[in-house]
């Protein structure tokens, strides 16, 4: 499958034309992503958060020219340099400060081993946190091999603690994409080991099993994916009759949802504007386009912070919420002049426009929180009347002839992967989830889960909020047997209908 | 089917045992409700709001003794005074002018007239508000009979003036028990006249024609159901296969849920406390049992004035999401002593017990925002070591041996229904909810609705929403056609999938 | 100086034409008041919260024509009904519970009895708190004799109870001017007792002793004055070099202030509203005239609860503020056509103007929380092309030609007095202020306080918050000696200078 | 004065051992700064805003060593690098924008050049912001001569940019402190030229030209003073009878107190938690010490982003305002084991002690937002059987020997400095405020101010606050005649009384 190629070293080879058109046509969303990608659009996205910590050093040999071995005496890894795993192991533990859910898993679960037996394949982005998450899947029983989902995310260090306690894992921070395709396969196609869990990021992995090694999924129990896009897959996968296994979708659960969207980008928005900008909230004059849950989080955080905030929305029903949360209901066109501070979060394209753009005054803020790098067209602005100048990283004035500034965030790629921290609690939520979803899967009696797409059981998506309560030292009530008969409820949960709204 | 009994006027009587018994056994919950109690809990509801409008005269005589005719020579009505016409008349013309999402639809559905040949009987609390959606309906073509679902709430001078104008109304404020049903049935049962439609809140109206009139669903293209206990009757019907019409339940619509719940809340806590008590919020330690939709709007309102605020919840998502709102999550026994205010919004039964009673401190504050009167354990402080003492109306003093005093309001029924009030313009929504669910079943293409109970559709729900936006000079933002092509949606909505939290 | 006139009764005589005169221009702010008036403006002012409890018996005989005794054989009182005293008792009681600090005052203080002597004349709004006042005053070994400072505010249940344990108190729900003066006549002009002490609210007590009883002021020890009004006047005569004794402004404490206009404003605008039209907060449209103290407290709690607010300012620090918390500021004239509520808390005089409330829109609520009635043209509306219709008590429909309808609160009179409660926490504060400014003044060794107006001593004001801290279970951290010396302060306090701006 | 020594360039000499001892003995506040400090405790203050610009070239050679000319021929500087002068530049036009208010006093004030004649020296933080300030003044008809108040804070680029334009600037990030007086030394002592103005930052250069050149102050008008420090060596000063020129204390004045502390701390313990851990806020128990402005900015940006905050206070009064505004006041002892973070704004010493460090939870959080660096004894970490380890600049856990965890921000320096920006417009009001206090002093009359330290007149400070208002959009209401007459006012202000507390 792998061949060495005329550098000396082994490149991804397709094995014919139509193999590599398949992967480079592969779409996210129908008609949304250009032929020339051959990788999920997510695998690309900058990211800024891990960049903090990792080495910028001079070394420019590619990791996969390197002989490197670990103090095991095993060379079944690929990272930038084994030598900073000591450094990635502090980081490791000080991450496990914050998943005290995950560390709590491993104990409750230690004794039984629910993943005895389990050969987990995972492709996320590696960080201090995945490697918790990866660490307490061995605890647990299982067996790991991991690769990169995002070409920039990798921390190199914790990719080299893990290589050292004998993970192997073939990822480093700045892969090229035949890199990242290589990395995928090393991870995969290992002699006399065979996967019998997926877990995803992205669908990139799932994807090149699919078309690479469709034997694989004889064997394998079931998929845990946990992106829009790659649950997007799943679900065309699954409508058009060839997903083969059960697969759930840990990104619609609950808790996450809520943990991704509302909780995290109440804070990432903050953290976004000001870093890149150092801007004083109070008394600016925002737009924030889109109330959904991302919107109503953005909205909330500024307005306690004395922003004066409107809001655009095409849903009667969201607009009316942000009426009565107390946010003027505009079109963008309306308010536009005024405005000193942009945000989008809609999931649309092009909500700001060209046309938008002309008419802001002078050091408006523009940024997106919502979706890839659609909603700002931000190429409109790539055009010969105007300058581009950076001016710090992550932020481009862009300068109209008459000397007007416009303030570019992250090229309006999002902002709260490129210029903000993902805080280690949100993470946590989201690790745990995935290993319930990889226990659920595993231990799931025949039959339970057909060749389909699940959303996690609620009971579980219940589990895993119960699992973070200790951090907040909160005290869960419990039913009496009176009360539980009362209410139809089990005691023990779930204790809301499927479609209850929270 | 009525006949005069002794005391010279008509009562309802029962044409056998099991008849009678059938009433009295009615459960709204399984294993909920006393058997002396022959209507809907919730139609003996006590109701403040509509008190303040309705005189309080010494005339005692019974409606149902006296002879009225309404200025077009029609006896077909009967209320407390039809001279009250006039008064009644001023108060609806005031509700209209926060109920414009009703006006706005009698303007654009008038020339069409969807309702025409639409014979709806009704049953409500008949209020001003219940007025602009009577005359609404009989706008769009329809011919209504009005009924009330409780004994309390009628606004006799909003009854006559919907007499006055023809409508027959049976209603009026202190009916007894007997009168009830009596009005139910002079509403249904009418020479010449059969319904075709049938618009109830609680469901007495529907158990009744079930029970007494069941070759009335022969015609009958669908009932509108308002109610909690309502919609549970509803679907305990249908999974009984004894539906035989299709039921839209606007109770769980969403634009409805957020306003009654969310919104209402976190505005009648307030009003519902400082009306009663004078209470100063300012630091007070208040705890509330159950952070669902109602605990979140009261949270957020008594935080926002300044109380520091708990609370209770069986539910680890729930309690999650208080404890990221910035809300301690306790046990009730942990914090009672500490107190100043308890409130309850759970939908269980008992979670104030006796135990916690005696626990609290001299001049706690104890209420219900949740259901019914269950929540607090009521009952148990009706023991003779206890003095009651009644400071105001719907506040009594508790006062132990010691001397110690609790305050309880309403005596431990709904504090939003009992002290304060209900603005407009949720009433709005909820009244343009019913008649959009009323068009909808009765234009219906044959087969869309089978003899099941319905939400009602997104769409649907989002014109309701659409139509209260006005009242905030909100301004939509409508999708490009290459936005909607996109997104994969219809410019006109729906904008989201039925499992969108909101 | 009382002599009978014709019908039979007791009524107050000017000497000659000129005291009358005195008595009729006397201003409480040059040029504001008409000749007509005899009394300070704000001894008529409307005055809700107490109505609810006091009877409307039908019993119109005056007070001053009953002859009423004690149960102890006491005469020398004159009230509605001294029968009434038990319920009044138990007003007292409930009143006692959040009046804590002024309960450990007297148990703190009793020992000593600071008030060994005092005989205290005082002339207040006479509520279940402002008996807990004097009896705590009694307590402390004073004699107190007692009038109202207002014809309206009276309790008669309360004065009842006083004047049965023995209070000379001379007050009515309803008096006349002439009433009134006499009731202040009979509470000073008492044979064989001479005040030492005055306490007055408005400063209308003071007035009259200066004028009448000049020679009383001899052995007064000093006056503690309550009201913006009382004060302005005690600056005035000592800026005229006519205050011949010391005088305590308690209304400028800080703690009172705030509590006063800060804290209890934000709690009254939304009682006031809510009891008065039963709005709906979320997502209004509100102008609230005015960023003081007041004003904050307005916007606060109305953004709280999601209304949409801007502001008008004519102070650039204050407006600056206002941004920087997330207010618009604005003129009135730019928003005033989208307004749904217009508050004023401006102290200004016709801040709504005619002009304004022609262009309101229909149904635009408008109210005062600022000063007395002058700040919305009230007076511009009695013109004969616009039609008054009063649909509550202190609602006003005021009908435009076109049917446009604008809302107008207490005709104009302060909405925080008229139309919501005061909350016994806030009267408690100023009542112990008052307290404490009395013992401070009576024990004051000779030559601490000159002929002069003066403000309490900042530590007896942070002595009147550390009596309040118990009923927030609030524990002080005490400074080391180490931190005293550290910082320069004594380790009781004062603890901040007197421009500290809190 | 400065001679050369021994290494070949010039170094700061005292003439004796006594001036030596004045410089080291020089105390901020009595008894709080170790004897071998000699220069002021903030001019070694960390100070990170400025360092993100700022190079860290390898060029090693001392300034004092570099010969440097501009491109106009003038060697009257001496910055890091000439070179850097256009990188400079562009940040000092990126500052203008956002620093409207003095471009605006440029254009209000150029016609009339009130400085004409000023010859002002100037020790200030050297940024961009300070570049504007700077070239306003010389806008404005000033000479100008520059220095650093802080050793760390200087952007060299900026001060490039400056030194280019030909103002004489002596400043480097990274000075030692014989650099920092040889700096402040060829700032004032200039052959041909001698200052009449000058504007302090923390009392440094006053204090070189009082004890070398205490002639210049025969002509200097005036002293205008930044910091608190500075304002107490005046005041101190003025007692001792010292003081020879007028002094204004703009610390004081109420605009920029409510900026530098309320509004801007508001923002930066957000941005500062954020920045060094990564923090989610939401959920965190939190104790703040101290419930002054800076206490109350830091406590709502908490709570409103779910953190449950309690405070810790000394004074009753504020401790009153917390409970009102919803914070449970506790003592630090009773809380100290859960909380998550603990920060700091006393403005005392030893706030938090070992005792508390000892007993805190693993992973907790402690900052210093109020003063200094003595708010947590830091010193008494530095014990053997704890473990420092510096995880990220600025951020340390301290190790116990169970292996507990406190991460301490900033060695307990102030984290508003040490790890947050200042925006630039909370700069802008500082900057404002100083050029209108410069022209104040120069201009007034004779003997308008004495040798004494004054307030910014209200009057001055309410201009500030306009000229921020355009920022806004904020538009100011004028006062009519009527109106101003009615409020004993001025139509152009000042509008409240000295001791309004806004």
């Amino acid at each position: 499958m792998a061949h060495k190629h005329g550098h000396g070293r082994e490149q991804i080879q397709f094995a014919n034309a139509e193999d590599k058109q398949e992967f480079s046509k592969f779409p996210t969303k129908a008609g949304r992503r250009s032929l020339s990608r051959s990788i999920s659009q997510s695998s690309t996205d900058s990211y800024s958060s891990a960049a903090s910590y990792t080495d910028s050093s001079d070394d420019e040999t590619s990791p996969r020219d390197k002989a490197q071995v670990n103090s095991h005496g095993s060379t079944d890894f690929c990272v930038k340099n084994i030598k900073q795993a000591e450094f990635g192991r502090r980081e490791i533990e000080i991450a496990e400060q914050d998943m005290s859910a995950l560390i709590s898993l491993r104990k409750r679960a230690q004794g039984e081993k629910p993943l005895a037996g389990a050969k987990i394949v995972g492709c996320t982005h590696i960080t201090a946190q995945t490697a918790v998450l990866i660490e307490t899947l061995v605890a647990l029983g299982a067996q790991c091999r991991w690769t990169a989902c995002n070409i920039y995310s990798t921390q190199n260090e914790v990719a080299a603690a893990l290589a050292e306690t004998g993970v192997p894992v073939f990822a480093w921070k700045g892969e090229s994409e035949d890199d990242f395709w290589w990395c995928i396969d090393r991870c995969v196609n290992r002699d006399g080991w065979q996967a019998n869990m997926i877990l995803d990021d992205g669908g990139d992995l799932t994807h090149w099993v699919y078309k690479k090694y469709p034997s694989v999924f004889k064997k394998v129990r079931g998929i845990v994916e946990e992106s829009v896009t790659g649950v997007h897959r799943l679900y065309q996968l699954s409508k058009a009759g060839k997903l083969c296994v059960p697969a759930m979708n840990v990104n619609d659960s609950v808790t996450k949802q809520k943990f991704d969207n509302l909780y995290c980008c109440r804070e990432s928005i903050l953290d976004g504007l000001k870093r890149t900008t150092d801007i004083m909230f109070g008394g600016k004059q925002v737009v924030v386009c889109g109330y959904g849950e991302v919107g109503k989080g953005c909205c909330t955080a500024l307005k306690a912070l004395g922003a004066i905030v409107c809001i655009t929305e095409i849903d009667p029903i969201c607009a009316l919420q942000a009426c009565m949360d107390g946010f003027r209901v505009v079109k963008l066109s309306e308010v536009i002049r005024q405005m000193d501070v942009v945000i989008t979060c809609t999931g649309n394209k092009n909500v700001v426009s060209r046309e938008h753009l002309d008419r802001m005054k002078n050091g408006c803020i523009v940024c997106n929180m919502g979706h890839s790098n659609t909603e700002i067209d931000v190429a409109s602005l790539r055009s010969p009347e105007l300058t581009w100048e950076r001016v710090r990283s992550q932020v481009d004035h862009i300068i109209w002839p008459d000397g007007k500034r416009v303030i570019v965030l992250a090229e309006g790629r999002l902002l709260n992967l490129s210029c903000s921290t993902v805080p280690t609690f949100v993470l946590s939520i989201t690790a745990t989830t995935q290993a319930l979803a990889l226990i659920e899967l595993y231990n799931a009696p025949e039959g339970r889960y057909k060749q389909d797409v699940y959303l996690l059981p609620k009971k579980m998506d219940e589990y895993v909020a119960s699992l973070h309560l200790p951090n907040f030292d909160a005290h869960l009530t419990e039913l009496s047997d009176e009360q539980a008969k009362y209410m139809g409820l089990n005691k023990n949960g779930p204790f809301k209908p499927n479609y209850y709204r929270y």
